[in-house]
């Protein structure tokens, strides 16, 4: 007998990525209900929510109860706190794959396991660790903990030796990692959705900017034939080893024609955003249907994309909607310096057409 | 002083246009309402709504008081209804706009004042009206209610003498209208936004298909820079005449080449779903676009669309979504035969991609 599709998605954290994910379910008949801090979350606008702590395994339990399936826009939830669900709901992806990208060490090892190039680093537990570590790997590097960073927190770049010891103050001097600096001339993500089945898609490469650790823009489809089969064969390698369910993102450094892979996303990513207006199928309903079961849709792209993050504060909306081709996003989160409120999607006919229309966004974007 | 853009936006009707409406306003950041009669409106899954009937004084006076801008996913309320409002709300399109397209007799008027041709028709208000109109205009015809009527509702064909008497016991012998059959080689329609500056955006022409009274298929854009020309200036007359903000649509019949206006719509349109994903901006954005006084977006098409209508059931939703391209749409109403349960839209990059998966998927759809 053919099992229906699940209908019922609990996602666990209700942030924009949560938000964009219910957006995209809607109209395939799916059912969202979250779980996040308060009801002021960006998802809670769109589908329900049960308020509390993320790992609360009481909410946990009632999300569960909800779903058909469980999925994630926040990928820290400890693997016990899943655990305890038991086999009553689909958890995709699966806990083993949050895990291997919650600990910065652990994922590098699994990377270094699949013969993914990854940049020199050492795991640092005491202050002679990181003698040791600056000793052999040199500086300047960056000292990052293990666990929960993002965008750029729970990071200390450390330039000379007398960043050593407001570094060790600031982050502790244990459960760290430090990672040389890396020279790199580009960086690029790859995104790809897995199914049930083992069926993968693949997105076109996005080129990202990033400005004080947070991603401030990409460009997409950046086209490199060579680096995109590189990317394309390290992300496979990681979903098959994983038997991974839904959307996966591997941020590389492009260090002389090579992909250095520096973190991955067990989850819809920044910098695949431009795939809502830019291809066929967004990242989020390619979550979306992998997650269901459902057949895997089109990452062809539509045009040439770029995207710009709104950070900190929301730029004139109505000064921006004059540019031909700009798609705007506003996650309706209140404004705090350096926090993601929302993005805005340029979408041209050709290359040159993207390009004038960026350049013009990140001019008025600048001004207010 | 300029005045920021409405953001409340109260919409009589949750329908599936309303619902479509409300999905896209929330990336722009803006804030929908309903009105509708029960909680089981589409539009009632993305948006809160006020449950009641739509021509309620009280319910739209507290719909007002809830928004800054009210507009239309259902185009039959009265205008006094809406006059009793006062000047304490936007209202677009506006009350006499609605009012025109209300009654079939007077929407026929206002397009042969603007020397838009339209099919040979009669008022009928009694047997001897109708006796003395089929003389003249001859049969075979359609009798339609003056008011009120879509989908192929509140029509009776009269192919012979003896379907008058089925015919004037029907519908009655009063507030009708009689129009001659009109032998046409295609159905058009072309949907356009004015905003309150004047401006006007055009999208591409779709070619429609109707199966007993209901759209059953569109292919757009449909080329024909003849035809799209003629449609276009016909459009901008009504627009400009109405003093229109929003989106307007008109179908058309084509005989000999020219255009005959069939009947327009002062609100977004089913022959313009393929919008969504067919063009830069969705007919749905430009809509509220316009009556909020943002810029309009570019309607340039992104390739080659169909869109088809799920009439009465839904179809197997894993099946479908295995052809390249399409986008499913799923109104979550429950099944009533004849009744639009959703859609589906089918992107091609050429014409020929297109055409194909359009066939695979009626073929699909007509299996279920």
């Amino acid at each position: 007998m053919k099992l229906p599709a699940p209908a019922r998605v609990g996602i666990v954290g209700a942030g924009q990525l949560g938000r964009m994910l219910a957006l995209a379910g809607i109209p395939l008949g799916l059912h969202c209900v979250f779980l996040d801090r308060g009801l002021d979350a960006p998802g809670a606008e769109v589908a329900p929510i049960l308020v509390g702590d993320l790992q609360d395994p009481r909410l946990l339990a009632e999300l569960a109860s909800k779903s058909d399936v469980l999925t994630f826009d926040w990928e820290n939830v400890p693997a016990p706190a899943l655990a305890a669900l038991g086999g009553d709901v689909l958890i995709r992806p699966a806990p083993a794959a949050l895990e291997a990208s919650q600990d910065r060490l652990r994922e590098k090892a699994l990377f270094s396991r699949l013969k993914i190039p990854v940049t020199p680093h050492a795991a640092i537990d005491s202050r002679e660790d990181l003698d040791r570590a600056l000793r052999r790997l040199g500086l300047p590097g960056v000292l990052k903990t293990r666990r929960l960073g993002y965008d750029g927190k729970g990071q200390f770049v450390i330039r000379r030796a007398g960043d050593v010891d407001p570094a060790c103050a600031a982050l502790g001097c244990t459960d760290l990692i430090y990672e040389k600096f890396q020279a790199f001339s580009l960086e690029v993500s790859i995104i790809g959705a897995r199914a049930p089945s083992g069926e993968c898609v693949y997105y076109p490469l996005s080129a990202n900017t990033h400005a004080d650790g947070i991603l401030h823009y990409c460009i997409a489809p950046y086209r490199n034939a060579s680096l995109e089969r590189q990317a394309r064969r390290y992300l496979r390698r990681v979903m098959e080893a994983l038997d991974y369910v839904g959307v996966l993102a591997i941020e590389f450094f492009v260090v002389g024609g090579k992909l250095l892979a520096n973190e991955m996303a067990p989850r819809v990513h920044n910098s695949g955003h431009w795939t809502i207006e830019g291809c066929v199928t967004s990242q989020f309903e390619n979550h979306l249907r992998a997650i269901c079961g459902l057949p895997l849709g089109s990452t062809r792209a539509l045009g040439a994309a770029a995207m710009i993050n709104f950070l900190g504060t929301m730029p004139d909306r109505g000064r921006l909607l004059q540019i031909d081709g700009l798609a705007y996003h506003d996650y309706g989160k209140s404004p705090r310096p350096g926090r993601k409120l929302g993005h805005c999607t340029i979408l041209g006919a050709r290359a040159r057409d993207r390009d004038s229309a960026l350049k013009m966004a990140l001019k008025l974007i600048s001004r207010t």
